[in-house]
């Protein structure tokens, strides 16, 4: 059997999408910016996707997407580039403790320029408080970045509530979307933020396709310079089939959203519910329900994650151990660490990113997987021998 | 008729190049950093693009190629990542006064983080003289960036001789080699650079790839913070299908090499030759003979490169009148400035980038088309009524 549970690291591409883009590998490969039908051709799809992926997000003027390569770089572009153009006004950039590390990174890219960084709490569930981003806001605050939902551990920021903060205040805000488009309804109006990134391997579109929602007027600095393409904002050759994939997943994803969300919602809480009554000593990490649909993560005391990843896998189990950014740096979660847990709980951190393909089927599967491949890896395990010994020693 | 002479804007896609990517859109979807069998298989063939890749250009080190999103993106990351990373021995930056922007306004965004910027001159086939280089050599030079080959007029630079110098000095030489590679042959140790980028949009490769190679040792700070993707150089999820296409690209490009420069050379040089004595007025823009295989440039006088462009196009002729990356800015081209001909000839410039697929026919027909509608431009140019008047009236 084969059980695909990693779409927090990429998603498959639906067929749909890559009917989409096929054309873009073949006889329609021209330049946007040329001036002739081939580039006439391209520019419309370009167009057509752009507003495909402004609707996603409740946007209202398709001109505000920036296409981008990824996730990553709508990240370094919004913390990097925001922070460059608002620098007159000061040098204090917020973020949470729980951000992907491309903002994070970025942030400390910044720091090292010259810039001063906050990093705000979360709680244990990973949620952070908005009254601890208006506590920290001073005079030269030009930035605050809260991402939608934290990929690791599933769990949505209250943006609505930090968005209502950085407006009394006339601070830009950023807001890392890349777990959340796609899966959860997204109005950037409604929430009150300034940038947005998402990105489309994580939503069933092409992998090196993103884009950075700004909205209209907040100034930026461009991260690559050149030439005059996306509206001078980012220059380089537009990678047109994969704008249109990202078009595509955008559009099948709003289609969709709601019969989505529920099957991975079924799915997410038979995981939830009953991964820690057939295996001992598991926690679920983040929010209890208020989570992303696809995201079902925990924690497996005594045991490291590397070893349960490679041992599922050998069952046909596909999952991950956190960001697979990050995968081969063999470190405690950042994120896991924020939200207080030990060093020990976050080393065996399991994280399931479960899929439209997944099916019931393949809960059971790995609900039936888990149990024999745990107590194997505590039988290697020093810590676990050490506890068994100290609970019953303990009388 | 179609004729496709825009090669200078982007290539298409190889057949053989979109089969070896369409595994990457289906089943293969896994994201190389992950710790299972879709990851393993991904990075495998990311792996094995990496030395296709090396080998196009000479480099005995494969983990020296950095995977990005496009030419554009390299170049940025050459010159920002090196600066910011050589700062501490100096903060001044020498560039040809013929780069691309992708080069030119990322070293003039440096100036704006307070670097300092030489920019060496061409002569009038573009060419930089390399003692120019030496002359504006000063203690706190840190990087020296001359581009390979320019797109626009075909010119190939000295580079060799450029690297003894740099070699001499310790300082940091990189090329943007986006025009050449794939078209005549690298070696990078020869050139004697320590960065070269390349894109493989521009060799019918995909668009959203594209490569930096780094001399290992020299240092570079990434321009995408995040992951530990590409030896933590460049952050964000491997664009796998775009990765194996460059690698792919790359490789035919290499078998090939000879073959396709010997077609090419002969449709340029007829162009070459040919134009100037079908259509009045008209001067090979560019070195005559020390220039890639794919370019045929021109100005033709007393005409807008713009308007020659839409009427080759309504015969079924694409072409191109400089870069496309800045198609819409509509402005005179720097590179033909700095080789010191009239705004008014540079407006006239037209750019013809042969391709593989092309035939003798199509230069035949080109050449056909091209006195009629230089003829009917002309009647409506003040600019040429003027010349005609001057010349009836000037005896």
């Amino acid at each position: 059997m084969k059980v695909y549970f990693d779409n927090a690291a990429t998603t498959p591409l639906l067929p749909e999408v890559r009917d989409a883009m096929l054309p873009f590998l073949g006889e329609a490969f021209g330049n946007p910016s040329s001036l002739h039908d081939w580039g006439d051709a391209a520019r419309m799809d370009v167009d057509k996707a752009r507003e495909q992926v402004a609707r996603l997000i409740g946007a209202t003027k398709p001109e505000e997407v920036i296409f981008t390569s990824c996730g990553t770089e709508s990240n370094n572009f919004a913390i990097k580039g925001i922070a460059l153009a608002q620098q007159s006004k000061g040098k204090h950039i917020i973020i949470s403790a729980v951000e992907h590390f491309s903002v994070l990174h970025s942030a400390r890219t910044m720091e090292k320029l010259g810039f001063e960084l906050t990093l705000v709490p979360v709680d244990k569930y990973g949620v952070v408080d908005p009254d601890d981003i208006r506590k920290n806001i001073r005079k030269d605050t030009i930035l605050v970045s809260v991402m939608h939902a934290n990929g690791e551990v599933g769990t949505i920021e209250p943006i609505k509530e930090i968005g209502k903060i950085t407006r009394e205040n006339n601070i830009v805000f950023h807001t890392d979307a890349v777990a959340t488009a796609g899966y959860i309804p997204i109005d950037v109006k409604e929430l009150g933020v300034d940038a947005l990134s998402l990105a489309g391997s994580q939503f069933y579109g092409p992998k090196g396709s993103g884009a950075l929602w700004m909205r209209r007027g907040v100034r930026i600095m461009p991260l690559l310079d050149g030439g005059t393409q996306e509206g001078g904002r980012r220059a380089g050759t537009e990678n047109v089939p994969a704008i249109v994939g990202l078009g595509k997943a955008a559009e099948l994803a709003m289609a969709d959203m709601a019969a989505r969300a529920e099957h991975l919602t079924f799915l997410r809480d038979r995981l939830l519910n009953e991964m820690p009554s057939k295996v001992d000593h598991v926690v679920v990490t983040g929010h209890p329900t208020n989570r992303v649909p696809w995201n079902a993560s925990f924690t497996v005391e005594f045991i490291e994650g590397e070893s349960m990843l490679m041992m599922l896998n050998a069952k046909g189990v596909a999952v991950s151990s956190g960001s697979a950014c990050t995968s081969k740096a063999l470190k405690a979660s950042h994120v896991l660490i924020a939200m207080c847990l030990s060093h020990e709980l976050s080393q065996g951190s399991l994280l399931f990113g479960i899929g439209i393909d997944n099916k019931p089927e393949d809960v059971d599967y790995v609900l039936e997987e888990m149990p024999p491949i745990v107590d194997r890896l505590r039988q290697m395990s020093p810590l676990y021998s050490k506890f068994v010994k100290a609970s019953k020693g303990g009388k």
